[in-house]
């Protein structure tokens, strides 16, 4: 592999190789000195063009415990943006020496263009671009998911036959969006349930099913209950009168959740709204993943720097 | 020692200790490699809700050539306040493995939470929460008396019989507080000298004397005159007409300089407002420890982050 | 080397010597390893009053590269300023035992305040200061420059002969100053050719020739083109009533870069406004040397950081 851009071009195969590579790194994560030595001598920078503390200090612990050195660039508030200017960006951490990029971005496909444009050869992880892809939080998704159903015994498994619901604003998830492509890759059955107004026009060419009532598509019973974040800027005005009425209908309610099985996986990619989107009683539940997610997202992207930047760099893709 | 909140709960046993710890911490940095191996394969989060320059960078420093690795997490201007939002970061930062965090916060008690909570296994340590303590600030301050009280036999004593005179704005100043009680743990007499409106109500619970004249108090021939820093904005309204009244009554001017003996310690937490609470001659004269504070800061969060996260931890309180 | 503070009192020696320096760093760059232990257990403080993304990182690179532990200290938007302010955020520097400092200040001469005052021992490297120096990027330059012109057999060598000409802003140039003063020193001529507004009235005691006219110094076959970057705030007004105008009559634009011949360099010290005083297709031409600039000052600021904190401190000057 040689960039990781997003979820849609991954094969059942390297996924699942990089699932596998994270259950490693989960278990260095075990031991007394939690670090390997793999990436010294290599430079990541986090080149970050939108605010994330989480995902940046997700990597930034990820790329440490590799023994990378890490070297943050916030670019945020500048006049940079996706045209001439990326490309400067990017020939300035080429000529640096840089062996990896962690690309977040508010315009859709820009790790894409760094990636495939030639201006660097240094491998690029897409940490989120505008409302399309977001493949470490899925990949995350997924290893959390595979951990819960077949624990000690997932390597080298998919996530057949699970059935997830993925509930919310669909429409401006790159979480989603990432979502909706790989687990199906592995197996799973996917539901969207959304408002129509938040779901993306072109989901019927997505591997998904979608529908319109969360309450209906709870009763189905899915495995997995995957609570979207709501931003409170989208929902006002031409979705929702306000936030009450969002929670009421769209919301993980004690009732909702309530009436789920105990085996029923709760998620969200956090950071969570207690009381809108999810009720802190279903947050802080035993079914609830969001801790685990967070551990695994540093596991999930240490694989993702080891595939990209170690020795095997160029084999894969 | 699980944590470091305050140096109210430290037993003189316990302080002795922790100065112990940064005498070696200190040889180290006399070395031509001023680092060791401790740490490497933890993790330390500087997690700063109010901006701290020189705080932030001494724990930097004492992390890095303990070799820990350190992430930054500015939280300043974020949303993020006391109830939900502390206890999502700290899920999050426990979910990342994190082995240390350091903290920062406007609100009184907001470290206790953290550590208390049971949010997290990291060793919290308090550096500097709103009018509350300032641990390792009175630490170092500690370990600053002892080396120039006792030099080479600075081990295993404490401040036996030393007297201390604390001036300024005790209301506002963590230092104080934190000096409050552990110079007197040490065995220190302390005095706290302040207009009466800067004096907290609580202090006659504190094993300290209280004054309100300093002229008086210099009169009566203490051994350290600790300086505290006072703030513009809290000066002026209410109890000063301007900076020069405050200087004239309460500054370390230069008559009440000369008027010391050679051997009075002068010590400041900085940073100074060099002409206002102190005058730049006391400030840089041989009796001043200002330099010597910054240094003897980074061994003293040495020790503490040793105490903390290296295998001892969990053994003593 | 002690400090590097600007070129202007570097001998032909000390040049060469860091510039040979610079070439073993480069081939450490060419590893699979990119690392030396070189520095380990020295701090380099980057002490930034002014933002420069770019600088910052190169230096940053640089110091990791050399083993060393690096902390980044953002000054801009405080009270900091020249006098006092500097003098105690030293000390700070000092007694946490920074070994080197690297300082962009926006006032001319504030890096040799800072080594010169007795406040740190560091090695002091001057990243930038007001409109007075910037080194390493003159450094950087020449090293490009020697590279080109003497590819393998560049150790031991100068610039003799090569004949530079500088365009444009002179006036508000730390790059223009700094190359004025080290590539005669290395043996090379520079002429400067800019608007009179826009040169500084001082030239004449510099080892340079000047002139008014752009293609009439194009015309004279310089070996080497280096376009300044011009600050659109400093242009409007009082120089040219609109960018299209300075491009015009100042900008490196198809019809000028046409003319050139091939052997000509044309070099950048970046950021570029493409279109304004260089045109793309002169930015992207096998000419330019903009990438090996950057990737030379890795380098070059390697070479810097090693002469003033490794073993051979205090040696030369």
């Amino acid at each position: 592999m040689n960039h990781l851009l997003g979820t849609r071009e991954l094969s059942r195969e390297q996924a699942v190789e990089l699932l596998d590579i994270a259950e490693d790194m989960a278990a260095v994560q075990e031991r007394e000195v939690k670090k390997l030595p793999t990436l010294r001598g290599k430079t990541v920078v986090n080149l970050f063009f939108e605010d994330s503390t989480r995902t940046r200090i997700s990597f930034e612990a990820a790329a440490k415990r590799l023994s990378a050195d890490v070297i943050n660039f916030s670019a945020k508030g500048s006049s940079v943006s996706k045209g001439e200017s990326l490309k400067d960006t990017a020939q300035t951490l080429q000529a640096m020496g840089a062996d990896g990029v962690v690309i977040r971005h508010p315009a859709s496909g820009a790790p894409l263009t760094l990636a495939t444009s030639g201006w660097i050869d240094a491998g690029v992880v897409n940490a989120g671009d505008g409302t399309h892809e977001h493949p470490t939080q899925a990949l995350l998704d997924a290893f959390t998911m595979r951990r819960r159903l077949h624990g000690a015994a997932s390597r080298g498994r998919g996530l057949d036959g699970a059935r997830v619901l993925i509930v919310g604003d669909v429409l401006h998830s790159r979480v989603a969006r990432s979502n909706a492509w790989l687990l199906p890759a592995l197996g799973a059955e996917v539901e969207l349930v959304a408002p129509p107004t938040l779901l993306p026009v072109d989901t019927r060419r997505w591997p998904v099913t979608t529908s319109y009532d969360l309450d209906e598509a709870l009763g189905r019973r899915p495995d997995v209950v995957m609570m979207l974040r709501i931003q409170a800027e989208r929902m006002h005005g031409a979705f929702f009168p306000n936030s009450r009425e969002y929670a009421r209908t769209w919301g993980l309610d004690d009732a909702r959740f309530d009436a789920l099985p105990d085996t029923t996986m709760v998620m969200h990619p956090g950071p969570m709204n207690r009381g809108l989107e999810i009720a802190a009683r279903a947050a802080d539940s035993p079914q609830s993943t969001v801790r685990e997610q967070v551990a695994n997202g540093v596991s999930v992207r240490m694989a993702a720097l080891y595939l990209l930047l170690s020795g095997e760099r160029g084999a894969a893709a």
